[in-house]
């Protein structure tokens, strides 16, 4: 992209909550998209933002957008690209009716995640399934169109699972994850339900983590998504931990290979180099660690930015195959950095501006 | 027990630590024992109970033994019953000099855990390999006799794992733990390396995890004892919390059920009257819980004063059969109140006093 | 009281609260009360309260009260004592009510504190200021009659204060807080919001905390109260711990006195015998830790069932005379329990029943 | 400084604990300095930095540092300054070693912070303590120096502690301060001491707060430092938050002023320009925080790189004049960051290289 090149306008919709102030905090030092446009809830809109929300992020509230005035959200708005952080049940109205007027909209939300066709995407895994946005096209008769990004936890899980998949084949995946606060935005969990606990329950959580690494890993049939055709089990649980989930992985492969190979396939995997390329991209998506005790949230949530997932402790199973361990930032790679790497890969291929 | 009887003389081994205080704790107001001798290290021998032990327990340590002497690990003791809370590789030393010398030992070590002539005990699962100690005798030639406590996690798992195996026979099990910090004992991980995180490695657990509950389930054949022949899975993760394990288990069984049955079999199952007798133990030692986010640790673990395992979440598994949740609290009837009702079980079955 | 006997019945009005929870745990076994009638919310009110409550304090909801239909909060209700853990601004117009309609309210509330006819009650400390009901009563016109509480840090704080006082007199208060999440109810403060943080406000709080130990320490004068004449500076801050209010206190005397002496005074002082013989007193309402690193509120909340202060660190202050450091268990001492005190004064003064 | 000037080489004395850590973070690409030796204690020196030294900083070891080999921390190394985060036993012999030896040392410990020859910096607060440097030679007779840092709580104190003292004269100051567990570097305090938990002690601490601030706001008088003549009483508690120390101050001023002239002072300060323009210096040394309920650490500790003090909530004291909060990033501000910026000071002098 050459540097002389305009920004691209940018509307952030659902602006004021937990994922929204995560945009603006991206892109507000973002070398191709500048915030154009910021809508929120009747209760904010009208207001100026400084005004209508609590910045909970470190670091100040950036100069540029304390002014601005939050808008409904509504079509039109002054933006090549609209990134959708509201929740499942607004957004399901609200995203069609930006889409239907013309807009490109990177949505955060699971409203339409599981339609045949909307691409649930990681630049990473899956670009080739923005071939299904002609099937939206055609379908839908919308001018613009919407790309989702999938669930935190899948955002973490699916890295592994792509290498595991393409390499070895994979028959079956065995997934506990251990969630963090942030996962359910602001407020989320009170202190008091939350602290010096654990709660293994995420309402729906388990059934969107048993579908989505299908979709992710599915390939394409000309302009149709073919699901993968593993079984996985699910069980999710909230713990005390303020951002970075961890998930527990057992896999059973279609082919026999021994652990040396496993280690190698994940260390060794080239992960396309167009997407490297992209501004959000870390240099390397996934980073095995080889401490004994690695990853841990804490420790490595923020590796690449935010945007690398971290791996380790490939061992063997006594029932599958191999276990593991992944770490994902859930705020990040797993939310708002996620959709803005979706962007910039639209963005790529000539879908914006 | 009549109750003009006196009481047996208790002495606890490694008194100054976090099991030990417990044991302190539990014995101070004990229907059928009383405390009359406290060992320490090196550091703590010789000195009062009261200057060698920093009192980490709510509440005031108990009057009676705040001037009592620490005394050195060796017998003789004053004791018809020792309650060990030696480390591993201490024990390996010490519980071994006590038994020969006639001592019964009721230890919470790992240490002689996994030899063949060794109960590793829980009153309601497995009352009857107390047979194994006629060939413990045979085999070591001591006076005395060492009865074992399984792993705190083991302690929680087992319940329902029992009642599965029993009624439908138990093929595999898929188990992944999020454990309490006060597991690794005092002073364990310090609050920079565990706070704001999750670290999925404890040393040596998963091993632990993958072999006693075979032992548990294991059938006697005379005075042998042959493990159940199921395979488990297991991962271990330290999670920010004081007290109490959560369990996510996964079970695959040897007959077909539906999940009314399973849940019936669960609720209903009939659990030893002979135990329900004892002392410390709970009414109901295991508690299904209906609420959809139970049991969780916070709310569950001091069930039963901390004796009763709490489940529930049982659901289908896409890949296995069933899954469900567990909590135990590690350090009552995973630890130091475990031993104690092993106690119990040994004084009405006759072994002591 | 005889122990024959029929129980008083209890209204609790707020009971689905996190107070009101635990009004209905303290009064579940109480040998002089018995709940009657449970109120809530319009939400509420009609369900049983198994439905109503989701039941978040240790242990099972007591079966007694599983059942019972929640009821709005009007007068008739079928009771003799009636405890409110109602919200300000509700028991405002709720609590005259039912003192208007004849009955004897125990509350939590601040809605009434600060009035001059009104008792801000701590059983041990000012039980002289009963007589401020004669007054009420002849203001307010009122067939039964308002008791309060203070604030759940003015109930730490104003135990040593009051030995000070007493004995030495006190000039001035620095006082700053540390307190629990649990201070502010349920659900309170998101985890996200105090979680490895500290708050250093608390809305309203520094302005109760400057006056209440004054209308405590008062005193009276006929049917007159007499604020006590000291200078108060407080500053109150919210720290990440779920129960247990701690306080660092500075106090300037008018006598002067040696640490020894001021040491003596509050370890000896003699709490009234009457105010012992109450089923919920705890046998030493203050506690001295002589340990250089206590008291703290996890190992001392629950000091005397969660009703004793506990108390540490006397030592010079550069600026004022003396520094100290209080906790006190802030939902037990410091709301339900302290109410329950309340109510078991009344019934030994003849004013129920 | 001329961007082709070599950088000056840069020994770190205890460089694998949490506070030698920091350093090699922030020399690792630092202007003016570079990683030319670490140090450690003989279970590290003759091992590789990444062996002896378990990471844990977010982000991986630097490269550059990890096969660097530990060295035992004697004179001489190859190095133009030496950065000491040894504790304070250990200093008081290492440290005068290296000075003796010609080496400027900038020290992070107390253990010669309390002499009167020794500058104790913040040089946006006492640059014209480097003054005392004469005395230091003339009185050791050393061909090298040291300067040192103050305590973290001090380091957030003083900053809105040096603007009253300027401009209003400051009489008393009562300091109660929240301290995060990073203070007590690796390992510090064990979770299941201080999780849920307040510890109202930190052993030494008080003496430090009520001796430093006047040391650093002392006046110099030709080579020597007259303590400015205030009186401070401090009070310090440990609570569960990982970094970021909150300090409650109340202060007594000289003058009388109004709250809005103390605003407008906090506000306006001219803080010296020489300072902003070292490296490690933030724009603005001291941050006022309009919202009421701020400064926050877990908001607020990072501002300014970690380097600005966060101040907010002033208002008037019912017994001193003015309360406020302060926070601090303690091991950024408030330790390494703090011996980098006395070191660049230094350089920016003429005493480097």
């Amino acid at each position: 992209m050459e540097t002389n090149q305009p920004k691209i306008k940018a509307a952030i919709l659902g602006a004021t909550g937990m994922v929204g102030q995560r945009f603006v905090q991206l892109l507000s030092n973002h070398p191709w998209f500048e915030i154009s446009a910021l809508t929120g809830s009747d209760r904010s809109a009208g207001r100026k933002y400084s005004d209508a929300c609590y910045w909970r992020q470190e670091g100040d509230m950036p100069a540029a957008v304390r002014d601005m005035q939050v808008l409904p959200a509504v079509p039109p708005v002054n933006a090549g690209v609209v990134f959708s952080a509201l929740p499942a049940d607004i957004a399901r109205d609200v995203e069609p009716e930006f889409a239907r007027a013309g807009y490109i909209v990177c949505s955060n939300s699971s409203a339409y995640r599981y339609e045949d066709d909307m691409p649930v995407m990681i630049p990473e895994i899956n670009a080739e399934h923005l071939a299904l946005l002609d099937s939206q096209k055609k379908k839908r008769g919308w001018d613009g169109l919407i790309v989702t990004s999938p669930n935190c936890t899948t955002s973490g899980a699916v890295f592994p699972l792509k290498v595991l998949n393409e390499i070895f084949g994979l028959e079956k995946v065995f997934l506990v994850s251990m969630q963090a606060v942030s996962g359910a935005g602001y407020p989320g969990m009170p202190y008091l339900a939350i602290a010096d606990n654990v709660v293994p329950l995420i309402e729906g959580e388990e059934k969107k983590l048993e579908l989505e690494p299908r979709l992710l890993l599915g390939k394409m049939n000309g302009r149709e998504r073919i699901s993968a055709p593993m079984s996985i089990s699910a069980q999710a649980n909230r713990v005390a931990i303020s951002d970075g989930h961890t998930i527990c992985l057992s896999v059973k492969l279609s082919k026999s290979a021994s652990l040396e190979e496993v280690k190698a396939a994940l260390l060794s995997y080239a992960w396309p180099e167009e997407i490297k390329q992209l501004p959000s991209a870390p240099l390397q998506p996934m980073i095995y660690r080889e401490e004994a005790d690695r990853p841990q949230p804490r420790l490595d949530r923020n590796a690449g930015g935010g945007m690398a997932v971290s791996i380790g402790r490939l061992r063997p199973c006594p029932i599958l195959d191999f276990r593991l361990v992944a770490v994902v930032h859930n705020t990040l790679r797993g939310a708002a950095s996620g959709s803005v790497l979706n962007a910039e890969l639209l963005k790529a291929r000539g879908f914006l501006g």
